[in-house]
């Protein structure tokens, strides 16, 4: 077992992580931390880090420092990035940083600073092409990811803080105040001749992404409450943005979802973010809650595992391993692999019927690979409990409603029912079409899930044929196996099969 | 580690358990399966257990021996009750099973039938005063509780099956039959001087209480799924009891929440909780969803680590314990014990403020021990899942909606927001008196929490004194320590403190 601090020091906050590694491979989070401390400020006009933010900054460290202990951490992996590595005295700090907590920062370019954000989306989202930024406190970082690798990288130093001090972007903004800052804005992404009319999404990082995750939530009423992997539209950006630069001071604050840490720096973060819209002519932003610390840390867990490259090659695969790992004993791994197995033969030889493609069977085999998973929080009911662990468990590949969807298949691997429908929220995250889908599909896993209810592996094969109305299910069993228990248990889903797919099932055991 | 089996081979159905014990004490329940074998049918006419009986019974057997050996069990505990007890081939049976199985099954008595039974409901039920009763297919067992104590105890030779099969109560039922079969049951009963006018609750368990509960809950569109600890009161038994009884044999099987393995015989069942209830003069019945089964698995836990009694000492406790045994890392035991410590002593020290008695503070130590259990699904938004993972853990001595405030007290430990009561499900279970007390008591467990969110103890204790509408908490810290995070993190519950208590709080570290 391994426990892992992990330290980023930015211009406008600081970033504290404990990460356990089990014996298995699986890791968890075990402690996070943020704090606003401003290194930037005052830094655009002295060129030094105030007396003030190397306080602040000490403060945290310190604090970072105890926890560390307290929590028996074994490795510290703390970067600092551009503050200090603009800073005339940003040497001198991590030096003094170093005698008062024994805290080893290091600081990092530009580019590896690009690298690591890289390296932390695309382990936790699934696009392959797309312009990554992450805007920061003094600096932005953008990279060019072309089918899953990166491809142009830069770091230009100017940043959220640092622009509103240049501009001062910090009360109400006057009109031509702002066309300024856009125009300087423009000025310096136009030097980047990769950047123009590329078109592809954009992936934000940072800050004043999440924070505009944050607004669109409140203002759509978005259900559910997670940022990273959330999508937002160009046209609800814009809208977003007018709010935010036309309103006074004192009325942005109002904004629902903008905390108060951050009513000053909002203005210039958004113009950063428009003007970056405007050259790519990208239609829309997902939002990416990880980024630099979890770049470091699958590059540090992938040198820990002497794996070939920090990039994980199946991102869902990977995170749902690593979900059951963490979990305790209640699910059974054997079991849980051959209903997956079995599951995906239903849907396979089922497609001519029900048509759906790689995208609802990927949903399904995520159903079944976690269908077991609510016996952690109790035996009885646990589909219903699946249902909601797979709704908020932290896996990464699927977007918020696939991953809400394949919980609601998990939930009804006991059959479909009134009573598990009604204990389901952000039901309405799903549309009718969708309904549709996960009943059909959830009736397959039921089917597959009773096939081994005695654990035994009793089935070898299914193989359909479908003739007319009827689809008849021919069941190779393994040798000297006893399989009643699980042909009285396929034939309770009969009727449902019917109710949903409009054909008879017959089972045939051979 | 220990792998236990427990078979219950009853005459209407067989049931079957494997559960593990962990190195650090905590028990998982692994797998559950329940088969209607009706070994009771034929039973009261001929003397004996009929062949097809037996071959049920032999069908299900082998299939637990294999799941047994796939499971990797490496005790198992089976008994056989009154069918097997009272039939003629009873002794011959039980060795056919062993020569087929290799399953050595016991025998019991009624009264160690009892005595389990009473393990089972004193382990998971609260109630200290009760007059238990385990309605099975050929035997009734009915044990009187006094403080917690089996006072007395009897079993008598009728149940759902063998009471429908003399009286052919099996289809429609007319109303002299039905009075015939009353007459029998009262007659039994009342050879029970100590039945008569007890007036304390009864607690029933076995499958005629249960499918009650789940027929009331469907009546009543009860929202939880949960069947343990389930009240009923007397009308409500009588409502249902008249519909169960009156309707044809057709219109029964309507009945929501009846199965049809169960519609045949619940007449007969019904009839003898009618004539409890009437010989008692209770009011009210509580259903146990733990019995026999569960009997007999505290009294091998208790026997395995040598404690001085099967009957366990503080039943919610011992299950929230064993809860967080059963999670992974992700919940830091150090800090929660500090954080349930000093939840409790803000609790104590503002009783004049808000009055609230014991039960509140059990619910407020038990959200304190768990509030943390939610990062068990996702570090992130774990407060919201505390708050779903109390609500349906296999938690004891709680009623449900106890059990449910619990987790909301918990799911507002970062905080009163919009956001986490939309994410609560069941929030209507608690009534408006309920919600201040939520509300109140999540403010006393969010000061604590943030009191120690650097994981170190900084708080040795909190000391309160009101004086008019300001209170004033005076913190010792821990000698050396740093306590500008902790005093940071508290203050930003100073405005809720005043929105819930109409007080201010002022911070005073010393």
């Amino acid at each position: 077992m391994e426990k892992i601090a992990i330290i980023d020091m930015g211009s406008n906050s600081i970033r504290f992580l404990v990460l356990e590694i089990a014996d298995n491979r699986s890791y968890t989070l075990l402690y996070q931390e943020k704090e606003t401390i401003r290194l930037g400020v005052g830094l655009a006009q002295s060129g030094y880090i105030s007396a003030d933010g190397i306080k602040r900054a000490l403060n945290s460290l310190k604090m970072y420092r105890h926890i560390m202990s307290v929590m028996g951490v074994n490795k510290c992996l703390a970067v600092a990035t551009a503050a200090v590595r603009s800073a005339k005295n940003g040497r001198e700090f991590l030096e003094t940083i170093k005698q008062e907590t024994h805290i080893h920062m290091e600081v990092i370019t530009g580019e590896r600073e690009a690298y690591l954000g890289y390296l932390g989306v695309i382990n936790t989202i699934r696009e392959r092409d797309f312009l990554l930024f992450d805007l920061g406190g003094a600096s932005i970082e953008m990279t060019l990811v072309r089918q899953g690798k990166p491809e142009k990288s830069i770091s230009l130093p100017m940043g959220a803080v640092t622009l509103t001090e240049r501009f001062q972007l910090q009360n109400t903004v006057h009109m031509d105040t702002l066309q300024a800052c856009q125009k300087y804005i423009r000025k310096k992404l136009l030097t980047v001749p990769w950047l123009h009319n590329i078109n592809i999404p954009l992936i934000g990082i940072g800050g004043t992404a999440r924070t505009f995750a944050k607004m669109d939530q409140k203002a759509t009423n978005y259900e559910f409450s997670k940022i990273h992997n959330y999508q937002l539209s160009l046209s609800r950006f814009t809208d977003i943005y007018e709010q935010v630069t036309t309103r006074t001071h004192a009325n942005r604050k109002k904004i629902p979802g903008l905390s108060g840490d951050r009513v000053d720096i909002i203005v210039a973060g958004a113009t950063v973010l428009k003007e970056v819209f405007a050259l790519t002519a990208s239609k829309e932003m997902i939002i990416g809650g990880c980024g630099l610390r979890e770049g470091l840390f699958y590059e540090y867990y992938a040198q820990y595992f002497q794996l070939p490259s920090p990039q994980i090659e199946n991102i869902l695969e990977f995170s749902i391993t690593n979900f059951i790992g963490t979990l305790g004993s209640a699910v059974h791994r054997i079991h849980c692999k051959q209903v997956t197995r079995l599951t995906l033969q239903l849907f396979d030889q089922l497609q001519p019927l029900h048509r759906y493609g790689r995208r609802a069977r990927t949903l399904l085999m995520t159903a079944a690979r976690l269908h077991d998973v609510g016996k952690t929080i109790n035996f009885y009911n646990h589909a219903r409990h699946s249902a909601f662990m797979i709704g908020h468990a932290p896996l990464y590949g699927l977007t918020h409603r696939e991953q809400l969807i394949a919980g609601f298949i998990a939930g009804f691997h006991h059959g479909i029912s009134r009573k598990t429908l009604i204990a389901y929220r952000y039901a309405q995250m799903a549309d009718a079409d969708d309904w549709i889908m996960i009943r059909k599909l959830s009736t397959l896993l039921a089917l597959a899930d009773a096939s081994d209810l005695t654990y035994e592996q009793v089935v070898q094969d299914f193989s359909i044929t479908i003739q007319d109305d009827i689809v008849v299910l021919v069941i190779t069993s393994a040798p000297d196996s006893v399989h009643e228990a699980a042909d009285y248990a396929m034939k309770q889903y009969i009727k449902q099969f019917k109710k949903e797919f409009h054909m008879s099932l017959v089972l045939i055991w051979k």
